[in-house]
């Protein structure tokens, strides 16, 4: 008998794989069905409720109310497009660069980070007028055919105009100094140069999920990003995964310390409502739509900027990059005792709400574990918390839970985690 | 004064283009400053009332009760992703699937119509192996990096790896049969073998609106399909502009006699709300899902989903797709009616509710009217009726109501184009 096996699910699963595809990626060995979210609680249709430390989505929790009742408000009213005037358009644009740095200081809007990202590359290509991209290694950035191209992780053949930087693993190496990081970005310039391909961009996801989760050293992307501006290339920040709070500050590449040229948004911005954007300065946006006047007929509509605005709201009201500092540095505390009885946990990483565990068959080799570590998610998820892995080897287990996560829950989930520990093979 | 001179709208101008770009797209000299919608109808910040002919997205009418509940419920309750199983994204992916052939069976989701055509490609050339991609003159197909590259309607220099075949053109040129397509097909694919790229696919909104609107000739679409399959490509609908009743069928590559391999969707699918579908057949999809494990964050949500759901059974419960028909029908009579006295429409064209009006200063030279044709769209906004202009030399009117325009509202709208179109200057 499957874990939620009503004749309902299991016919749902048929049905599922008839008409999306038997390939079509999904989650657990008997796809999980849900039926209801609220805050960090998703319900199953199996009647039990799964703790939610998956998913980066829902930033603000599942269905919160000031976001429903935003995007509910502007559907009744006005949903067009940015080539009429409404206000929310130009209200979202102005709290949002007024979170980054100064002379980030224009959006453009789109539907998703993988647009926003796609986009992105086609700026720094005509700004630069150059095809070179650097990324990090085993990067993920995206789903257009743009973005596989500088998305290592999908393990294509790696495009021509791509070339990856090592990411910093102080858990198998010593720790990465920024000369080193300058080294290994002018070695990925020069590697670019012999295929005759001059440098556009690098673009990163300051939290490297699936590059690992590592600690990312001081200095690390801000000698990184020095060595592309003398380059003449242009950074882009992908705060897809790491922005919005997601590392206890508002930006990844703040906290990091790198100065970007573009900033790229996706997942939590709309709290799972379809939105993407991209910031930039504006003398870089005039010089790329002097060339392609780019317009998205969804990108910016009302109801996206209604649902952007009311995610603002809540971030602010709820003082939820506070709670994503604090609680989340009582998550890894609790993870490192955790860790201490537990030898599959080789290593705690991560900063404000999202935490890498590195799970190792022996701490001494520190083989990857990664039969257990798919063996835990299910595990985990048959005692009722949903965490997702990450990283080359899929044996990082990776935690994102709404930045709403308050001790209790911290709690919660590490008894489960405790307990799904002790039940994976060996 | 401007037109919708308030103070509120001259500073929301300028904040625009502070925040967004002077150079990011927008209609009118005087931006159209917006507040609310409902039915055909869009309410400006100055206190009037526009008939929306501009608009295909919401398709069954603005802020539509139905779909404006559905998306509200769906989001107080669930919003996930596909990798986890909900009723909804099965039962939308039944629904959409049942409307077109038997042989396209599956649905992949994302959140737009230029990701769902940078996906078709990408399924194109994984399929096929191959790199080389058709498309009509001046041809519209997304704003994403690949999207791009196959959109010569955005003035770039041509992609490598695109030819185009000639448009129809019966106001200029002979009825076009299908014997040149099949000549003109063949050429474009000689070209590409010229420059040793094999061909992937062809790709092509059946209303060809960017090429003009033409009237495309029975067995036109038909005969280049069948050359394309013959050549080993793949033949990809792109319905974004064409689907959803707008040419008085539920699909324009149906009603054109063209067999396709892939349909894309987009704008009007949500009815505004981002999302983008991607129908192939099992096989295609296995085989592109074996390669590229594509998985899009926000495409097919519940709440996505919810919105398609409900812009179907609008279409269905309120016979949206006869009223295409019989009233799109009436428009292009009126309009032909209304040519007799005013010189400046050269030629009438569509089906269902899209119409072309090729203004020509000239009916002898046929000259294309370009300047008036701005002018005109600046005329019918003071009169109280919003249109849009394509082409390559931006001179057809190109009218696309809601599909719930009346008979009234055709008789309103040939009222306001008929005054306008005495005011245009000579």
């Amino acid at each position: 008998m499957p874990i939620d096996g009503s004749l309902d699910s299991i016919q749902l699963r048929a049905d599922r794989e008839r008409v999306m595809g038997e390939r079509s990626p999904h989650f657990y060995k008997e796809t999980l069905h849900l039926e209801r979210g609220k805050g960090v609680w998703l319900y199953g249709a199996d009647g039990r409720q799964y703790l939610d430390f998956y998913n980066n989505v829902p930033t603000v929790g599942h269905s919160h109310p000031h976001v429903v009742n935003a995007i509910s408000r502007q559907l009744a009213a006005l949903n067009t497009h940015t080539r009429y005037l409404y206000n929310n358009a130009v209200e979202y644009a102005d709290r949002l660069t007024a979170t980054v740095a100064d002379h980030l200081d224009v959006c453009l809007f789109v539907n998703s980070g993988s647009e926003a990202n796609d986009v992105a590359w086609q700026i720094s290509q005509v700004v630069t007028g150059n095809a070179g991209l650097l990324v990090m290694h085993n990067a993920y950035h995206g789903i257009t055919q743009a973005g596989i191209a500088m998305t290592p992780a999908k393990g294509l053949e790696p495009a021509r105009h791509v070339e990856e930087i090592p990411a910093p693993d102080d858990y198998r190496r010593a720790v990465a100094t920024p000369a080193e990081a300058i080294s290994d970005t002018e070695k990925a310039i020069a590697e670019l140069r012999i295929r005759e391909i001059d440098l556009a961009a690098f673009i990163v996801d300051s939290a490297m999920c699936s590059s690992g989760i590592p600690d990312v050293p001081d200095g690390f992307l801000g000698a990184i990003a020095s060595t592309i501006h003398a380059a003449g290339g242009l950074v882009i920040a992908d705060e897809v995964q790491s922005g919005f709070g997601r590392l206890g500050a508002m930006w990844g590449h703040e906290l990091l310390g790198m100065q970007p040229d573009i900033v790229t948004l996706g997942k939590p911005v709309g709290n799972g409502h379809p939105l993407g954007v991209v910031i930039t300065s504006r003398a870089v946006l005039d010089e790329f739509q002097a060339q392609v006047r780019l317009f998205s007929t969804f990108g910016g509509n009302p109801v996206s900027c209604a649902a952007g605005l009311a995610v603002l709201d809540v971030i602010e009201r709820e003082d939820l990059i506070t709670n994503s500092l604090t609680t989340g540095t009582y998550l890894r505390e609790q993870l490192r005792q955790l860790a201490a009885t537990q030898p599959l946990i080789g290593d705690v990483r991560g900063r404000g709400l999202l935490a890498g565990l590195e799970l190792v068959t022996d701490r001494e080799t520190k083989t990857p574990a990664t039969a257990q570590t798919r063996e835990l998610l299910e595990l985990m998820r048959k005692n009722g918390a949903l965490v997702g892995k990450d990283g080359e080897h899929a044996h990082i287990l990776k935690l994102r839970p709404p930045l709403v996560t308050t001790r209790q829950h911290v709690d919660l989930f590490v008894d489960i985690l405790a307990r799904s520990l002790i039940e994976v093979s060996t």
